[in-house]
């Protein structure tokens, strides 16, 4: 397997300085593919979700290929009303226009302040140039033009051999928050050079994402542009039909790799946490518990000042709405085992567990019962950092 | 209504300091009634309620009346296992010889750290010299032994005159986090020399605590201590039966005044935000809208930072699981309209809101529609002082 992180065949990439909120680096990224594209995507479950969000949904829907998308940070173009559909359509037109193609064969990704319009003369000037700028920039580029408060762009890609020759899949990803962002959004492209069609392709696509990006959470707080855009271009020649398996365990890898970055970068994070909760009665309990312990804000800030605080993450089970019996529960913090079938450890292990608590990755293992429910969270703590930088996003 | 701060009629409270955690002020106290008293309580929904939880839930599912209250801080006995149950029987059995009356007339009460055992000796010494101080201390004197991170204790009385002579009424609280505290832990005594009988007592009871501290959260964590008990021990003589309402009415707005403060002294907390959904569907719906606003640490800390960020706003109402039109949605921030019918006003009216979010009072109202559900939810914002506190309480 080898990684670089140049973009798949027959894509290209290009990036602008639009100025649309700050003026010290691009802000608006376009990707193109010369060949129609197949499409999977997921986008965010909040009621308010943002104009591109509504309109790339109706891409989706539609069944049409693709070829370009055109991303931007510095307004999200959430909560903008009817104003807000229009600028993203004239965005849609303008790019279409340029590019030779057609409107609803552009996709918009966008990030940034929610409930400001769009400074479309801004656009008018910057999309040309962005346009202009295709196969100058490579995925580090197009994913720097759409960070916010992301302290590094993450993406990856990853070069798999099959008989026929090699298939190139790229990840790009914002988001110093998700499963629950809000104004820092996760928007991540995934490319690929792969034939395949479009009903196999979405749902090994809602596998992936549904092991990776939707087990993450930085803030509880879900975005309401949240994306995840899948294009395959079948550049490559290659038809993926044979290597549906290999290639969704591949794209999952990859995926939580990404997923792994963006909580390691959330906003103001400084560590990690590993939430497993094992031996519940099925996943979604599981899941509700390890929720509640990535959530809760005095885990978080427990970890943070590294404090081995366990009591917190037992209460956090406790009110998270599922049934269980206190007497069945155990919880490890770090490997060491700190409460034991409703029982407190109070030994003199709290040295070596201060110890491993200034690691950047911590791991809570939370046993529920005997049930062969499981499920993992990758959660941020909660910081200095975190409140610095959203108490004063906007200004 | 005349204020005053001493106890109802035949209560008498004693303190002392028993150093549980820190030896710098009292940390036990103990409240006491010459007459039997008729019991109403309520306690957290949390799994893993602590043993004295598990002790008072008995008391007063057996009907027994009561005659004792005895509160610690330093720890909170909760998630302590078989050793923690038998160590709170040991309090009241204890606390019951010393003043001749049964062990399950005695009512115990607790907050501090999670998951470590009580120092049994220091109980020993402590309970006889907190008896021999009953009758030297009034509510704000009880109110401090219970007290971790308050800043101030939060207590009020109120005298309520009838045809047949005065009932006092007296509320002490403590808790810098509820109706989600957890370290913190909200606990309440109510106290009155008012008559009424059992089954009149706890209905009025639920319904002014649902109206009241149901309705506050600090950190979106439920404790496993959360207690609020009512004692009426009817030594005025005087029989409520003619004066429910009124009465319910009182103990209502008495304990909105100190549910209020609670929030007010919020761990780490500057402002109080008062979220009021409205044209909800039902109050259930209205009731997720403003706690997912309320629980929203983007929100929490754009207020805190006096940021007039509204889409955050909107943000949590659209990630809290309700069916809602958005084009039917409203805000206004402190009596400004931000949002209208789904579209953003973004007008010159900045800088005046810039000026209102200085207040310690910041109030939040979401329309939804034109539904008759309305609910009102009291909020801390989130700040650094937050996380000072939180991440450093064991140490």
């Amino acid at each position: 397997m080898d990684l670089s992180y140049d973009l798949p065949k027959g894509f290209v990439a290009g990036t602008t300085r639009a100025a649309f909120k700050k003026a010290d680096r691009d802000d608006l990224g376009i990707i193109f593919s010369n060949e129609p594209c197949v499409l999977a995507a997921l986008f965010t479950q909040n009621i308010f979700a943002a104009a591109p969000v509504i309109i790339d949904r109706q891409i989706l829907a539609s069944g049409i290929p693709v070829r370009a998308i055109v991303g931007n940070s510095g307004q999200a173009n959430a909560c903008t009303g009817e104003q807000g559909l229009k600028n993203c359509q004239l965005i849609q037109k303008k790019t279409a226009q340029t590019l030779g193609i057609k409107s609803d064969e552009v996709l918009v990704i966008s990030t940034g302040v929610i409930g400001a319009q769009f400074d479309m003369a801004k656009w008018e000037i910057a999309l040309p140039r962005a346009i202009e700028d295709l196969g100058k920039k490579d995925a580090a580029g197009f994913t720097g033009a759409i960070m916010t408060t992301d302290s590094f762009p993450k993406y990856n890609s990853v070069t798999f051999d099959t008989a026929e020759g090699p298939i190139k899949l790229t990840v790009m990803a914002k988001g110093a928050g998700m499963i629950c962002p809000n104004m820092a959004t996760m928007l991540c492209v995934c490319l690929t050079d792969a034939q395949i069609q479009r009903d196999l392709w979405q749902p090994i696509f809602n596998r992936a994402v549904q092991k990776t990006f939707n087990r993450i959470t930085v803030d509880g707080d879900t975005s309401t542009n949240d994306t995840i855009l899948g294009l395959a271009n079948g550049a490559s020649n290659i038809n993926l039909e044979k290597y549906l398996n290999a290639f969704e365990q591949a794209l999952t890898e990859i995926l939580a790799q990404v997923a792994y970055l963006l909580v390691k970068d959330g906003e103001g994070a400084s560590k990690v946490l590993h939430i497993k909760v094992t031996g519940a009665e099925n996943i979604d309990t599981a899941k509700a518990a390890a929720r509640a312990v990535g959530n809760s804000q005095l885990v978080k800030t427990a970890i943070y000042g590294g404090d081995a605080n366990w009591g917190r993450i037992i209460t956090a089970v406790g009110y998270s709405g599922i049934k269980i019996d206190p007497a069945q529960v155990s919880l490890t913090l770090c490997g060491i085992r700190r409460f034991n079938q409703g029982q407190p450890i109070n030994d003199d292990q709290e040295p070596v567990l201060a110890e491993m608590l200034k690691r950047n990755d911590i791991d809570i293992e939370i046993i529920l019962g005997s049930g062969p429910g499981e499920y993992t969270l990758l959660a941020s703590d909660l910081g200095h950092e975190y409140v610095t930088l959203n108490s004063d996003y906007r200004s």
